[in-house]
């Protein structure tokens, strides 16, 4: 059985080149540093959960290449199945970790998407990449390694295509191709989860044209490659992750964001998976975003239920019963369900792609998108309505002087109420940490904006299909068509 | 193939017992009526389109009784597929229709609530239920009929129970009890679709308490049952269906509710499903509940599609192209869709009973109705806001005035724009009457109210659940229980 | 004191000669034809009103050209504190009729606009509209006439400019100019209150530009006016109005909206105050919607109060007491109060003009109009939620039925619940009524479409203003401009 | 005069004793400890703005004691225009300094609503409480001081009144009466700008019942006086306020709330305004509440103001222009101009209380807590939205890796859009500090709870009125109570 144990991640972790930099810092060790140690913790509880019996059947599943016992987030989905199963195993891993587990499911959408690509491009242009792309699937999943998904570019002026910027870098390309493989040169920003990862996949993050041939590239890397220098962005309160005690409650979980420099890194030619088929890049994108965008919605929902927890903690702290907030409990149920079963139905609606993978519906993928992009901030405002004052900006003294040998005192009596002081404050930090501090996820433009979420829904609405359906209905016999067409 | 055609449908009305009321008259052909005859060719399209190449598989199935091709709508669930089709058949029949042809959905959801039931009182209590209803079923699919389905009782003093009321009447119930069938008196309300039916599937609207046994009673009854008074309610604009012309645009579709008082109905024993069984009583309307709140998502992204249809035909009769409206088609689409695509999900989240049917998944069926309750009236917003003034209240002249000798002339130049002034008036038309006219559906407390699905939502949410997972990620080592339990 | 009795306004509505048609009849008697007899019982509220202790601060003033005191509906808004009473009467007049009296409140905004407009033609023309207007104004004021407002121009294609148009009478326009005064020809659409007014007040609807100046006309017309014909249009359930009994409910309130054609009408001079000034229609219309937008939120609010009041009563005959609701009226109340405060704020932060005239804020006013294009369709969502399935589409069988020799007992013995089966329908009906039956204004699209208002919000908003205060605090030294400017 | 130099205000916070703590670290010196300075510098702009030709209209006024102009945030508001003045100061204060400066407007509404009830107490009671504290306000008008407000109680279990609570010190209370004051226990927590005042103005922070007379205590202290230690509480990214560079962007504004806790403190007589009056603690409260909740709007859009300018300015700096977010834009101005303008409706629509004072309309006060609890919400989600992924969480790295001497050349090559990488990530800052940052205030339950509004709401909103209006329209002659009553 190729799963590898907690242990054994940490050391995996432990045996890359440091490579990854905060407040002009090296990074020895990830597993160790404040700035990484809290993501590696959470990503570790995918290995954690992968040999509990209670969650490995969300955590684990079949490989349709070999037929051993994987993990999930190694394998390729093939059916609305296996969707709901991607579903539940991200709200699950929300509820273990509080937060986002990016360093694994980016990678894991990146890869079912080159699973796809490569076949459509073999089967249209007699290129070899599916037969590669397996033999370094079937190998990564029996290394059982961890995967981060880089697909934005630093993109420079937005309104303008990668060839007319004023630096052809601000797009991922290749520089020099040689019978081996090929030398990149560029940089990936953002990217969720780099320190938690083993490897790196790397995909066009966008549409290129005829003409864009050198961007089209797509190809794995261990993160620790040689040429590649990585920067950890900072998030809301991530001074506080270099604290003791509980200002930052969530020690087993947190989120990290990249910025990842390629200085001609060179891909060997076993690890490249396109090279210049720029018709192939906006599809991609569009494999990347279904799963994404549907599976997300288990994301949003699992972080919402740590917000409905939270936020009755709190209440219950200060004495007060969950019936004095149930229309708000309604309402923060409601926006989870619906990012999750909007999600749900989105596989439900899929169909089988003939290369085996299972498409969920883009329509919905992309309704879903937008809820996930704005339904989460309703429940993080009514979890702080519910919550109260000292959650809503965590307004609170520190964890220092909660223990103060000058004052301490007086603050733990003074914050005692139906519960502890101490209780009352993990509470309302755990609301303030998913609400406005260090557990808050890119949800918004992570995996692309809603802005590019509605161009789908458009694009998949089927508008003319519905003026004829209601031309009948009316009894209009004239044609009424879009005027300017 | 035990299908009727359209013209057979519309035979087996005309042969039933005129008892159906309006305007204190006797209607006597429910299929010529202005009355009724629209909400009655709204239903013969179930029939239509059951022969239609185009539609057949959506509206047809195969029944498990007897492997025959039958209606769906009287085909037990037994599969999320099986609900997929039914969202499929109920916004394929808005589509066609332009409104609700309740008078068979709702009892289909009947039939399949007393599939269940009736397996399981037997199953518990050693009754012979479930044959008796299956031989029915049996028979109802052979002959093709339509089916409404009544549950809300008069209900008189909503804070009381039914035995505390000051008439005992306020809830349909046993008045006598014979070898061969039971006597019962009472009145079942704004009842879907009773003009275009054949029969009418009555279930206990409520759970029963103890004590209440002889209201918990469950039987199918022909429409023209002696006994049985029928009236019609009004609809927004009804006396429009009175009228030729297109000022009410939808011909082939229109709704009807009515009133149905039994005075002293005799119910053979073979057609009775449940008498007295009160413990089943609250089972049997979640039962209900779930399929139907489910897919009634499907029905209100029908008439959403519709909306969003006849919002843009006005536009264009305007001379305006959709992009000026872009975000707002979004949001309807997002609207539709995710009233479409939660009842999915409660489908593909749902589980088989142990009598074979499919059940979905209960919280996700109430958020749904709380979505059915509050989306679909802000699509009509928005389709009232690109349509414009004249669509909004529909503020045109009559068509008589529009056909006016005098000055019609006069109206047809000025209400000319891009295209031509018919064109225009029958867009607009049909924007009015589906968001404030004869074709808004009861959607709102249509098959319960809101306010019952969020107390179902509160009661599945797993509060406990949450908390307790919240607690150990906030680091909580107290117990914090609901205050005052 | 030149105020009107009850009696001598329908006096001076009898008196007019006919020229007002529906369903290709003309009506003779608009006061007490089914179709308009409602609508004059609503304005005839405004004179009762006016000798009222209760009222009649709220429905009269001083005339600033007299000092008598004359209706309110033709003063001249002079201070911040006349438009709070302009808000407070509309909201008064709702309350009184249920609905709109928008025959007295467009013109009233029509002359308070010329008022303006006249004084700066004169001042940078030296034209003599103003003495003009003032002469007429007085008369008017002295007759205690009622006038109505008429903006809205036929329109044709929307994207093309008046003079683009393939008709050139899709705008109201001049034909003939003589000494004694001009004729026009073309329509005016969709013109409120028209069957209960004794003059209509016709002013450009939109911004005419250099080279359309035959369009650019303003002037006050008797109703009864040669060459003048009018047609009502339909409104939701308009047939009831024929009907006795209380499906409608309201007797002394409801809408009329008309489509006016005027074939060759002539205007004496002495009644025209614009004629050819296109560079003035822009502003205009300007003065015209600001004090418009900013008191229609006292009518949205009014009719609020109604939905509030109807819903709480339909709950009471169920049996349910308010607190079952709170946080729905809460949000009811909520709504109401903004889009009023809005409106009050507009007129608090307006300013004098040099002509003695009061301006709203013109930011403030156009917020508002987003507000009452969106909130009140929320808050009849609300009353029918608390009102329940009989109020959401009115699902009662009819009046007549009600009283059927037949089965009425029937219908009023299961209607009945907490309080009779009579107050429980009216209640009922009156909810209806306000929310999508007769008594639906044209919130949205009357007075200028939502959209039209955001165009007015981004050009009041300053958003360079906003830039520069924030590029201050960001501390950025370079400049940031617009991209592509 | 007595208005301050902003030099001479820093000099008279050196002066304070130091109590102040943060971290378990005594502050020396507010004026410059990180903790603090930022906050100190938003507070130095009142004064700073007192004597700028461009803002000393808005920040000064004329005392009505002495004549003398003052600073506005000792003024007593004495009609509609000092509160319109008070809602625009507080807008140009965030536009000054981006966020809150509490430690003088909470202390206005705490000296403004003592006024009143200081003059109640004496009228009523025959006290001398009101020429005391008049004497006091001269003497602080004066010496121009900033004074923080001090209400919210430690409160213990929500569920139980003071005197029910297991230690008495939950609310703060008299421990001693002497003939020339008292002295007090207890805590007052989450006050805000407590780091920047001169003194602190302490009153009840609900309505205490009979019995509790120890705890209806009104006075004002030197924020240093003896036997008073207060904590600094977190805010988000608060320890960005100890780094330099623009992670942080904003240096002349921040915010601050702190802990006070009481050990027996001194209170003179001369400065004590209510001891034992428990009748007027609940009007008090609503005399605080009714200015702070109207002006509160002005705050909301004093930083929704910045969300607009920061927002776009990121866009900017990738390329893009305002008018691809023109709805975005439009929307955020809607919430702002909202907030504002049911504030200044709130102030229009007052009334003079006898004793001079301006009362504010409580209804419309409490429906802008509401707004001012949700519509900042959503118009942050906007700014996000605009502002992309790089503003949603701030995730860039840190301004130490822009200057790394390693790799900060790539950092700053790779974020240059439109605009260079500094300019980019000064306005990505912005956003991100006053969305989920440093600058993010606490207005949802600052100054009050939104359930709390909600009552106020309930109770002011006359349904009973509205009752018997629509009553009246539904032509219902039977009383209709409410059940129950």
């Amino acid at each position: 059985m190729p799963l590898k144990t907690y242990e054994q991640y940490l050391e995996s972790l432990k045996n890359l080149r440091p490579n990854i930099h905060k407040f002009d810092q090296l990074i020895e060790d990830v597993t160790t540093h404040p700035a990484t140690k809290r993501t590696v913790e959470g990503h570790g509880w995918t290995f954690k959960a992968a040999f509990d019996d209670k969650y490995k059947k969300t955590l684990t599943t079949e490989s349709h290449l070999t037929g051993k016992t994987i993990s999930r987030y190694l394998s390729i989905i093939q059916s609305a199945e296996d969707m709901y199963a991607n579903s539940d195993m991200k709200r699950l891993m929300f509820h273990l970790t509080g937060t986002c587990t990016g360093g694994r499911c980016a990678g894991w959408s990146a890869l079912n998407a080159m699973f796809i690509t490569t076949f459509e491009m073999d089967r249209d242009l007699g290129t070899d990449y599916h037969p590669r792309f397996l033999k370094w699937l079937e190998d990564a999943q029996e290394r059982d390694i961890t995967i981060s998904g880089a697909l934005t570019d630093a993109k420079g002026d937005r309104t303008k295509a990668p060839s007319q910027q004023e630096d052809e870098d601000f797009f991922l390309h290749v520089v020099e191709k040689r019978d081996d493989g090929i030398v990149v040169r560029g940089a990936k920003v953002m990217i969720c989860g780099i320190a938690a990862a083993n490897e790196v996949f790397v995909i066009p993050g966008t549409a290129f044209k005829e003409g864009d041939e050198k961007y089209a590239v797509a190809f794995v890397i261990p993160k620790d490659v040689e040429g590649l220098t990585i920067v950890e962005t900072r998030h809301p309160s991530d001074k506080r992750d270099e604290e003791s005690g509980f200002d930052n409650p969530v020690t087993e979980g947190g989120i990290t964001q990249a910025y990842l420099f390629f200085e001609d890194v060179f891909v060997p030619k076993e690890r490249l998976f396109m090279c210049g088929e720029t018709k192939y890049t906006g599809s991609n994108v569009g494999y990347f975003v279904m799963p994404y965008r549907a599976a997300i919605g288990g994301c949003v929902a699992g972080q919402g239920d740590i917000k409905i927890g939270s936020a009755i903690l709190t209440a219950r702290t200060n004495g007060l019963p969950s019936k004095v907030f149930k229309d708000k409990l309604v309402q923060m149920n409601i926006n989870n369900e619906t990012t999750f079963a909007v999600g749900i139905a989105s596989a439900a609606r899929g169909k089988k792609h003939e290369c085996g993978a299972w498409l969920c519906d883009p329509l919905l993928s992309n309704v879903n998108k937008v809820h996930v992009a704005t339904l989460p901030y309703e429940t993080s405002v009514l979890a702080q309505d519910i919550a109260g004052g000292i959650a809503e900006t965590g307004c609170m003294p520190s964890y220092q002087d909660f223990h103060s040998e000058k004052y301490g005192h007086l603050i733990q009596k003074y914050m005692k109420a139906k519960h502890s002081a101490e209780a009352r404050a993990r509470a309302a930090r755990l609301v303030e940490w998913c609400t406005l501090g260090g557990g808050v996820p890119g949800c918004m433009h992570g995996g692309g904006s809603p802005d590019g979420a509605k161009l789908f829904i458009k694009a998949y609405s089927e508008l003319e299909k519905k003026v004829e359906i209601s031309r009948r209905l009316a009894g209009i016999s004239e044609e009424i068509p879009e005027p300017g067409k």
